[in-house]
Protein backbone atom coordinates (compact mmCIF):
# COMPACT_ATOMS: atom_id res chain seq x y z
CA UNK A 1 0.00 0.00 0.00
CA UNK A 2 2.77 2.46 1.11
CA UNK A 3 4.05 2.61 -2.58
CA UNK A 4 0.49 3.36 -3.67
CA UNK A 5 0.63 6.61 -1.39
CA UNK A 6 1.16 10.08 -1.97
CA UNK A 7 4.32 11.30 -1.24
CA UNK A 8 4.10 14.59 1.46
CA UNK A 9 7.44 16.45 2.02
CA UNK A 10 8.26 19.70 3.99
CA UNK A 11 10.37 22.49 2.30
CA UNK A 12 11.88 24.76 5.11
CA UNK A 13 12.96 28.12 2.99
CA UNK A 14 12.06 29.39 -0.30
CA UNK A 15 16.30 28.80 -0.90
CA UNK A 16 15.66 25.31 -0.68
CA UNK A 17 12.98 25.30 -3.03
CA UNK A 18 14.60 23.77 -6.75
CA UNK A 19 15.44 20.95 -4.69
CA UNK A 20 11.76 19.96 -4.60
CA UNK A 21 9.93 18.76 -8.02
CA UNK A 22 6.55 20.30 -7.44
CA UNK A 23 4.93 19.27 -11.09
CA UNK A 24 1.57 17.86 -10.56
CA UNK A 25 1.82 18.70 -7.07
CA UNK A 26 -0.36 20.36 -4.22
CA UNK A 27 1.85 23.22 -3.29
CA UNK A 28 0.49 24.77 -0.13
CA UNK A 29 2.08 27.91 1.21
CA UNK A 30 2.94 28.53 4.50
CA UNK A 31 3.80 32.73 6.29
CA UNK A 32 2.03 32.10 9.66
CA UNK A 33 3.21 35.52 10.31
CA UNK A 34 1.21 37.13 9.00
CA UNK A 35 0.24 37.20 5.53
CA UNK A 36 -1.53 33.35 4.96
CA UNK A 37 -3.63 34.18 8.19
CA UNK A 38 -4.69 37.05 7.08
CA UNK A 39 -5.55 35.71 3.63
CA UNK A 40 -7.77 33.12 5.47
CA UNK A 41 -9.31 35.68 7.74
CA UNK A 42 -10.41 37.97 4.85
CA UNK A 43 -11.59 35.29 2.77
CA UNK A 44 -13.71 33.51 5.70
CA UNK A 45 -14.76 36.72 6.23
CA UNK A 46 -16.48 36.87 2.71
CA UNK A 47 -13.61 38.96 0.74
CA UNK A 48 -14.44 38.06 -2.89
CA UNK A 49 -10.50 37.13 -3.54
CA UNK A 50 -7.03 38.23 -2.49
CA UNK A 51 -4.86 39.20 -4.74
CA UNK A 52 -0.98 38.69 -3.43
CA UNK A 53 1.68 40.89 -5.19
CA UNK A 54 5.56 41.47 -4.37
CA UNK A 55 5.90 45.32 -4.27
CA UNK A 56 4.16 48.40 -2.81
CA UNK A 57 3.85 49.62 -6.50
CA UNK A 58 2.02 46.83 -8.15
CA UNK A 59 -0.08 46.48 -5.03
CA UNK A 60 -0.97 50.41 -5.73
CA UNK A 61 -1.40 50.32 -9.35
CA UNK A 62 -3.81 46.84 -9.31
CA UNK A 63 -5.70 49.01 -6.35
CA UNK A 64 -6.16 51.39 -8.70
CA UNK A 65 -8.20 49.74 -11.60
CA UNK A 66 -9.84 47.17 -9.18
CA UNK A 67 -13.26 48.24 -8.13
CA UNK A 68 -14.39 47.56 -4.26
CA UNK A 69 -10.70 47.19 -3.51
CA UNK A 70 -8.36 47.74 -0.52
CA UNK A 71 -4.79 47.83 -0.67
CA UNK A 72 -2.72 46.41 2.32
CA UNK A 73 0.84 45.50 3.50
CA UNK A 74 3.19 46.12 6.05
CA UNK A 75 7.08 46.63 5.84
CA UNK A 76 8.67 46.73 9.21
CA UNK A 77 5.15 46.42 11.40
CA UNK A 78 3.84 49.12 9.67
CA UNK A 79 1.30 50.23 7.21
CA UNK A 80 3.60 50.80 3.81
CA UNK A 81 3.47 54.30 2.77
CA UNK A 82 0.96 54.34 -0.18
CA UNK A 83 -1.41 51.59 1.13
CA UNK A 84 -4.32 51.74 3.32
CA UNK A 85 -4.09 49.01 5.50
CA UNK A 86 -1.85 46.47 7.30
CA UNK A 87 -1.42 42.44 7.73
CA UNK A 88 -3.01 41.93 10.68
CA UNK A 89 -6.21 38.80 10.14
CA UNK A 90 -7.90 41.04 12.75
CA UNK A 91 -8.10 44.35 10.37
CA UNK A 92 -10.26 42.45 8.26
CA UNK A 93 -13.56 41.39 9.83
CA UNK A 94 -16.70 40.71 7.75
CA UNK A 95 -18.51 44.35 8.21
CA UNK A 96 -15.28 45.88 6.17
CA UNK A 97 -14.45 43.05 4.04
CA UNK A 98 -17.41 41.52 2.77
CA UNK A 99 -17.69 41.57 -1.23
CA UNK A 100 -14.48 43.54 -1.64
CA UNK A 101 -11.04 42.50 -3.50
CA UNK A 102 -7.82 42.63 -0.96
CA UNK A 103 -4.61 43.46 -3.13
CA UNK A 104 -1.86 42.34 -0.42
CA UNK A 105 1.77 43.01 -0.75
CA UNK A 106 3.81 41.01 1.87
CA UNK A 107 7.29 39.63 1.63
CA UNK A 108 8.33 36.25 2.37
CA UNK A 109 5.26 34.61 1.31
CA UNK A 110 4.10 36.10 -1.73
CA UNK A 111 7.54 35.51 -2.96
CA UNK A 112 7.44 31.86 -2.56
CA UNK A 113 4.22 32.02 -3.73
CA UNK A 114 5.65 33.41 -7.35
CA UNK A 115 8.25 30.92 -7.01
CA UNK A 116 6.51 27.61 -7.24
CA UNK A 117 6.45 25.94 -10.88
CA UNK A 118 3.94 23.62 -12.34
CA UNK A 119 2.40 22.79 -9.47
CA UNK A 120 -1.24 21.02 -9.79
CA UNK A 121 -2.49 23.78 -7.43
CA UNK A 122 -1.29 25.67 -5.26
CA UNK A 123 -3.54 26.58 -1.67
CA UNK A 124 -2.33 28.78 1.70
CA UNK A 125 -2.04 27.53 5.37
CA UNK A 126 -1.93 28.61 8.28
CA UNK A 127 -3.33 28.05 12.19
CA UNK A 128 -6.37 29.76 11.90
CA UNK A 129 -7.30 26.84 8.90
CA UNK A 130 -5.42 23.99 9.88
CA UNK A 131 -7.78 21.24 10.00
CA UNK A 132 -9.60 22.66 6.65
CA UNK A 133 -6.30 22.26 4.97
CA UNK A 134 -5.46 18.64 6.19
CA UNK A 135 -9.17 17.93 4.98
CA UNK A 136 -8.05 18.87 1.74
CA UNK A 137 -5.42 17.65 1.49
CA UNK A 138 -6.34 13.99 2.49
CA UNK A 139 -9.53 14.50 0.18
CA UNK A 140 -7.13 15.59 -3.52
CA UNK A 141 -5.42 12.15 -3.00
CA UNK A 142 -1.98 13.64 -4.66
CA UNK A 143 1.85 14.55 -3.84
CA UNK A 144 1.60 17.27 -1.69
CA UNK A 145 4.99 20.00 -0.75
CA UNK A 146 4.18 22.20 2.61
CA UNK A 147 6.56 25.08 1.61
CA UNK A 148 7.63 27.16 4.46
CA UNK A 149 8.05 31.23 3.58
CA UNK A 150 10.65 31.38 6.18
CA UNK A 151 12.14 34.48 7.27
CA UNK A 152 14.49 36.31 4.16
CA UNK A 153 15.25 32.77 3.80
CA UNK A 154 16.34 31.75 7.38
CA UNK A 155 14.63 28.62 8.44
CA UNK A 156 11.40 30.05 11.28
CA UNK A 157 9.71 27.96 13.73
CA UNK A 158 6.16 28.96 13.72
CA UNK A 159 5.92 28.23 9.71
CA UNK A 160 7.94 25.00 10.64
CA UNK A 161 5.70 24.07 13.35
CA UNK A 162 2.35 23.98 11.12
CA UNK A 163 4.00 22.09 8.26
CA UNK A 164 4.11 19.32 11.27
CA UNK A 165 0.68 19.94 12.35
CA UNK A 166 -0.35 19.35 9.02
CA UNK A 167 2.10 16.55 8.35
CA UNK A 168 0.87 15.00 12.05
CA UNK A 169 -3.18 15.62 10.76
CA UNK A 170 -2.70 13.85 7.41
CA UNK A 171 0.78 11.44 7.59
CA UNK A 172 -1.45 8.11 7.66
CA UNK A 173 -2.10 8.79 4.40
CA UNK A 174 1.08 10.02 2.42
CA UNK A 175 3.97 7.84 2.04
CA UNK A 176 6.60 10.21 4.12
CA UNK A 177 10.42 9.91 3.57
CA UNK A 178 11.44 13.18 4.14
CA UNK A 179 13.83 14.63 7.43
CA UNK A 180 12.38 17.88 6.84
CA UNK A 181 9.00 16.46 7.69
CA UNK A 182 9.93 14.51 10.39
CA UNK A 183 11.84 17.24 11.96
CA UNK A 184 8.20 19.46 11.57
CA UNK A 185 6.29 16.64 13.09
CA UNK A 186 9.13 16.13 16.38
CA UNK A 187 8.18 20.09 16.65
CA UNK A 188 5.16 19.60 16.81
CA UNK A 189 4.71 16.61 18.89
CA UNK A 190 6.86 18.99 20.92
CA UNK A 191 4.40 21.22 21.16
CA UNK A 192 1.92 19.50 22.76
CA UNK A 193 -0.90 20.25 19.91
CA UNK A 194 -2.24 23.39 22.01
CA UNK A 195 -0.96 26.38 22.72
CA UNK A 196 1.20 27.11 19.68
CA UNK A 197 1.36 30.70 20.95
CA UNK A 198 3.46 29.77 24.46
CA UNK A 199 5.44 27.68 22.32
CA UNK A 200 6.47 30.11 19.79
CA UNK A 201 7.12 32.93 22.40
CA UNK A 202 10.58 32.08 21.88
CA UNK A 203 10.63 32.20 18.76
CA UNK A 204 12.96 34.54 16.43
CA UNK A 205 9.85 36.24 14.21
CA UNK A 206 7.15 36.60 17.40
CA UNK A 207 10.46 38.45 19.32
CA UNK A 208 10.93 40.81 16.57
CA UNK A 209 6.96 41.60 16.00
CA UNK A 210 6.17 41.74 19.82
CA UNK A 211 8.50 44.76 19.42
CA UNK A 212 6.25 46.35 17.12
CA UNK A 213 3.29 46.10 19.82
CA UNK A 214 1.84 42.97 17.83
CA UNK A 215 1.27 40.45 20.02
CA UNK A 216 -2.56 39.95 19.80
CA UNK A 217 -1.81 39.15 16.14
CA UNK A 218 0.56 36.75 17.39
CA UNK A 219 -2.09 35.34 19.65
CA UNK A 220 -4.71 35.27 16.66
CA UNK A 221 -2.32 33.89 14.32
CA UNK A 222 -1.79 31.07 16.66
CA UNK A 223 -4.92 30.34 17.37
CA UNK A 224 -6.08 27.14 15.61
CA UNK A 225 -9.34 26.52 13.36
CA UNK A 226 -10.76 30.24 13.69
CA UNK A 227 -11.37 30.70 9.68
CA UNK A 228 -11.97 27.37 8.37
CA UNK A 229 -11.49 28.16 4.61
CA UNK A 230 -9.19 26.49 2.07
CA UNK A 231 -7.79 29.45 -0.01
CA UNK A 232 -6.65 28.26 -3.32
CA UNK A 233 -5.01 30.37 -6.43
CA UNK A 234 -7.08 30.60 -9.64
CA UNK A 235 -4.90 33.08 -12.08
CA UNK A 236 -3.73 35.86 -9.76
CA UNK A 237 -6.56 35.35 -7.38
CA UNK A 238 -6.85 33.54 -4.17
CA UNK A 239 -10.14 32.52 -3.18
CA UNK A 240 -12.00 30.21 -1.74
CA UNK A 241 -11.87 26.53 -2.73
CA UNK A 242 -15.57 25.01 -3.13
CA UNK B 1 25.61 39.98 30.51
CA UNK B 2 23.77 38.43 27.23
CA UNK B 3 25.14 41.05 25.28
CA UNK B 4 28.78 40.80 25.60
CA UNK B 5 28.15 36.82 25.20
CA UNK B 6 29.13 35.47 21.73
CA UNK B 7 26.37 34.27 19.36
CA UNK B 8 25.71 30.45 18.23
CA UNK B 9 23.64 29.61 15.32
CA UNK B 10 23.04 26.61 13.20
CA UNK B 11 22.83 26.53 9.21
CA UNK B 12 20.77 23.82 8.38
CA UNK B 13 22.12 23.33 4.80
CA UNK B 14 24.92 24.27 2.54
CA UNK B 15 22.50 26.15 0.47
CA UNK B 16 21.52 28.43 3.71
CA UNK B 17 25.16 29.46 4.37
CA UNK B 18 25.03 32.63 2.16
CA UNK B 19 23.03 34.09 5.05
CA UNK B 20 25.14 33.41 7.88
CA UNK B 21 28.41 35.96 8.26
CA UNK B 22 31.53 33.96 8.72
CA UNK B 23 33.99 36.47 9.92
CA UNK B 24 36.06 35.53 12.79
CA UNK B 25 33.55 33.11 13.41
CA UNK B 26 34.60 29.38 14.38
CA UNK B 27 32.05 27.37 11.99
CA UNK B 28 31.87 23.57 12.81
CA UNK B 29 31.79 21.53 9.80
CA UNK B 30 28.90 18.38 10.42
CA UNK B 31 28.70 15.40 8.04
CA UNK B 32 27.61 12.20 10.56
CA UNK B 33 27.03 10.26 7.83
CA UNK B 34 30.12 9.37 7.74
CA UNK B 35 32.84 12.30 7.08
CA UNK B 36 33.27 14.41 10.53
CA UNK B 37 33.05 10.90 12.16
CA UNK B 38 35.97 9.28 9.58
CA UNK B 39 37.91 12.91 10.56
CA UNK B 40 37.89 12.32 14.07
CA UNK B 41 38.48 8.43 14.33
CA UNK B 42 41.47 8.88 11.63
CA UNK B 43 42.76 11.84 13.95
CA UNK B 44 42.09 10.10 17.25
CA UNK B 45 43.78 6.88 16.17
CA UNK B 46 47.39 8.78 15.38
CA UNK B 47 46.38 9.84 11.55
CA UNK B 48 49.08 12.95 10.97
CA UNK B 49 46.60 14.76 9.26
CA UNK B 50 43.51 14.30 6.83
CA UNK B 51 43.21 16.10 4.06
CA UNK B 52 39.30 16.29 3.10
CA UNK B 53 38.92 17.13 -1.21
CA UNK B 54 35.88 17.31 -3.29
CA UNK B 55 36.90 15.09 -6.07
CA UNK B 56 38.35 11.14 -6.39
CA UNK B 57 40.54 12.89 -9.10
CA UNK B 58 42.16 15.26 -6.83
CA UNK B 59 42.77 12.63 -4.14
CA UNK B 60 44.65 9.96 -6.22
CA UNK B 61 46.71 13.33 -7.23
CA UNK B 62 47.19 14.48 -3.84
CA UNK B 63 47.80 11.36 -2.53
CA UNK B 64 50.36 10.36 -5.27
CA UNK B 65 52.79 13.15 -4.21
CA UNK B 66 52.08 12.66 -0.72
CA UNK B 67 54.27 10.01 1.11
CA UNK B 68 52.68 7.48 3.51
CA UNK B 69 49.17 8.49 2.16
CA UNK B 70 45.86 6.76 2.17
CA UNK B 71 43.58 8.16 -0.65
CA UNK B 72 39.97 6.94 0.83
CA UNK B 73 36.19 8.20 -0.47
CA UNK B 74 33.13 6.43 -1.32
CA UNK B 75 30.41 7.35 -3.96
CA UNK B 76 26.92 5.61 -3.40
CA UNK B 77 28.11 3.51 -0.56
CA UNK B 78 31.34 1.81 -2.10
CA UNK B 79 35.26 2.29 -2.47
CA UNK B 80 35.14 4.77 -5.37
CA UNK B 81 37.08 3.67 -8.58
CA UNK B 82 40.78 4.57 -8.15
CA UNK B 83 40.98 4.92 -3.97
CA UNK B 84 42.37 2.77 -1.92
CA UNK B 85 39.67 2.40 0.99
CA UNK B 86 35.84 3.50 1.80
CA UNK B 87 34.57 6.32 3.92
CA UNK B 88 34.00 4.21 7.27
CA UNK B 89 35.37 5.35 10.46
CA UNK B 90 36.07 1.33 11.74
CA UNK B 91 38.18 1.13 8.37
CA UNK B 92 40.95 3.76 10.37
CA UNK B 93 42.37 1.65 13.52
CA UNK B 94 45.90 2.84 14.92
CA UNK B 95 47.84 0.08 13.53
CA UNK B 96 46.68 0.86 10.40
CA UNK B 97 46.82 5.01 10.12
CA UNK B 98 48.93 6.17 12.69
CA UNK B 99 51.48 8.45 11.43
CA UNK B 100 49.70 9.05 7.52
CA UNK B 101 47.97 11.11 5.67
CA UNK B 102 44.46 10.15 4.45
CA UNK B 103 43.56 12.16 1.69
CA UNK B 104 39.84 11.63 2.23
CA UNK B 105 36.76 12.54 -0.60
CA UNK B 106 33.48 13.12 0.35
CA UNK B 107 31.06 14.96 -1.31
CA UNK B 108 28.59 16.93 1.13
CA UNK B 109 30.79 17.38 4.22
CA UNK B 110 33.96 18.39 2.26
CA UNK B 111 31.94 21.12 0.26
CA UNK B 112 30.49 22.81 2.77
CA UNK B 113 33.89 22.87 3.70
CA UNK B 114 35.40 24.80 1.07
CA UNK B 115 32.61 27.09 0.88
CA UNK B 116 32.97 28.72 4.43
CA UNK B 117 35.00 31.93 4.23
CA UNK B 118 36.41 34.24 6.70
CA UNK B 119 36.07 32.41 9.35
CA UNK B 120 38.01 32.63 12.55
CA UNK B 121 38.53 28.70 12.27
CA UNK B 122 36.89 25.98 10.96
CA UNK B 123 36.50 22.86 12.84
CA UNK B 124 34.58 19.36 12.17
CA UNK B 125 32.17 17.55 14.07
CA UNK B 126 30.56 14.30 15.25
CA UNK B 127 28.78 12.33 17.75
CA UNK B 128 32.52 10.83 18.20
CA UNK B 129 34.19 14.03 19.29
CA UNK B 130 30.57 15.56 20.76
CA UNK B 131 31.94 16.59 24.12
CA UNK B 132 35.67 17.61 22.88
CA UNK B 133 33.88 19.87 20.26
CA UNK B 134 31.74 21.13 22.75
CA UNK B 135 34.20 22.32 25.49
CA UNK B 136 36.36 23.69 22.30
CA UNK B 137 33.95 25.96 21.91
CA UNK B 138 33.30 27.07 25.46
CA UNK B 139 36.67 27.88 25.85
CA UNK B 140 37.20 30.03 22.75
CA UNK B 141 34.18 33.03 24.10
CA UNK B 142 33.90 33.32 20.02
CA UNK B 143 30.98 33.60 17.63
CA UNK B 144 30.32 30.03 16.74
CA UNK B 145 28.33 28.40 13.39
CA UNK B 146 27.49 25.17 13.29
CA UNK B 147 27.25 23.84 9.94
CA UNK B 148 25.12 21.02 8.65
CA UNK B 149 26.57 19.51 5.47
CA UNK B 150 23.28 17.96 4.72
CA UNK B 151 22.40 15.61 1.91
CA UNK B 152 22.83 17.39 -1.23
CA UNK B 153 22.06 20.31 -0.18
CA UNK B 154 18.47 18.97 2.14
CA UNK B 155 18.25 19.19 5.66
CA UNK B 156 19.03 15.93 7.51
CA UNK B 157 18.22 14.78 10.78
CA UNK B 158 21.57 13.31 11.79
CA UNK B 159 23.48 16.54 11.08
CA UNK B 160 20.89 18.51 12.99
CA UNK B 161 20.64 16.55 15.84
CA UNK B 162 24.46 16.61 16.45
CA UNK B 163 24.07 20.67 15.98
CA UNK B 164 21.31 20.53 18.90
CA UNK B 165 23.51 18.55 20.75
CA UNK B 166 25.93 20.65 20.76
CA UNK B 167 24.19 23.84 21.01
CA UNK B 168 22.55 21.97 24.46
CA UNK B 169 25.90 21.12 26.25
CA UNK B 170 26.99 25.24 25.16
CA UNK B 171 23.94 27.27 25.07
CA UNK B 172 24.46 28.86 28.80
CA UNK B 173 27.64 30.61 27.60
CA UNK B 174 26.25 32.12 23.93
CA UNK B 175 23.86 34.54 23.09
CA UNK B 176 20.80 32.17 20.67
CA UNK B 177 18.53 33.92 18.98
CA UNK B 178 17.89 31.62 16.16
CA UNK B 179 15.52 29.22 14.87
CA UNK B 180 17.31 26.95 13.98
CA UNK B 181 19.18 26.43 16.85
CA UNK B 182 15.79 26.71 18.81
CA UNK B 183 14.80 23.39 16.35
CA UNK B 184 17.81 21.23 16.54
CA UNK B 185 17.68 21.64 20.27
CA UNK B 186 14.19 20.67 20.44
CA UNK B 187 15.47 17.27 18.26
CA UNK B 188 17.99 16.89 20.89
CA UNK B 189 16.05 17.36 23.50
CA UNK B 190 13.14 14.78 22.04
CA UNK B 191 16.04 12.57 21.55
CA UNK B 192 16.84 11.87 24.96
CA UNK B 193 20.19 12.29 24.58
CA UNK B 194 21.26 9.12 24.60
CA UNK B 195 20.87 6.27 22.08
CA UNK B 196 21.01 8.30 19.05
CA UNK B 197 21.03 5.07 16.90
CA UNK B 198 17.63 4.78 18.07
CA UNK B 199 16.42 8.08 17.30
CA UNK B 200 18.16 8.07 13.58
CA UNK B 201 16.98 4.64 12.76
CA UNK B 202 13.63 6.01 10.75
CA UNK B 203 15.46 8.77 8.81
CA UNK B 204 16.33 9.70 4.86
CA UNK B 205 20.15 8.77 4.93
CA UNK B 206 20.08 6.22 7.19
CA UNK B 207 17.43 4.28 5.50
CA UNK B 208 19.53 4.91 2.41
CA UNK B 209 22.43 3.86 3.85
CA UNK B 210 21.53 0.39 5.88
CA UNK B 211 20.50 -0.66 2.02
CA UNK B 212 24.36 -0.81 1.47
CA UNK B 213 24.66 -2.85 4.62
CA UNK B 214 25.83 -0.17 6.45
CA UNK B 215 24.09 -0.50 9.75
CA UNK B 216 27.31 -1.20 12.13
CA UNK B 217 28.74 2.00 10.54
CA UNK B 218 25.81 4.03 11.51
CA UNK B 219 26.21 2.56 15.19
CA UNK B 220 29.44 4.05 15.11
CA UNK B 221 28.79 7.22 13.51
CA UNK B 222 26.04 7.72 16.77
CA UNK B 223 28.34 6.80 19.45
CA UNK B 224 29.37 9.91 21.49
CA UNK B 225 33.07 10.48 22.83
CA UNK B 226 34.79 7.24 21.40
CA UNK B 227 37.14 9.58 19.39
CA UNK B 228 37.72 13.42 21.87
CA UNK B 229 39.45 15.14 19.83
CA UNK B 230 39.13 18.46 17.79
CA UNK B 231 39.86 18.07 14.33
CA UNK B 232 41.08 21.76 13.37
CA UNK B 233 41.95 23.09 9.31
CA UNK B 234 45.67 24.73 9.39
CA UNK B 235 45.86 25.68 5.52
CA UNK B 236 44.57 22.19 3.43
CA UNK B 237 45.03 19.73 6.15
CA UNK B 238 43.06 18.98 9.50
CA UNK B 239 45.09 18.37 12.25
CA UNK B 240 44.34 17.77 15.99
CA UNK B 241 43.61 20.91 18.07
CA UNK B 242 45.95 21.09 21.05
Amino acid sequence: MTQEMPKLEVCLSPALLHLYDTTDTIVVIIDVFRATSTIAAALHNGAKCVIPVASVAECIEIGNRTPDSITAGERDGKVAEGLEYGNSPSEYPRSFVEGKTLVLTTTNGTRLLHMVKNAHSIITGSFLNLDAVSDFLLQQKRNVLLGCSAWKDRFNLEDTLLAGAIANKVKDQFNINCDSTRAANYLYERSGGHDFTGFLKDSSHYLRLSKFGLQKDLEYCTTANLHPVVPILKGHELIVHK
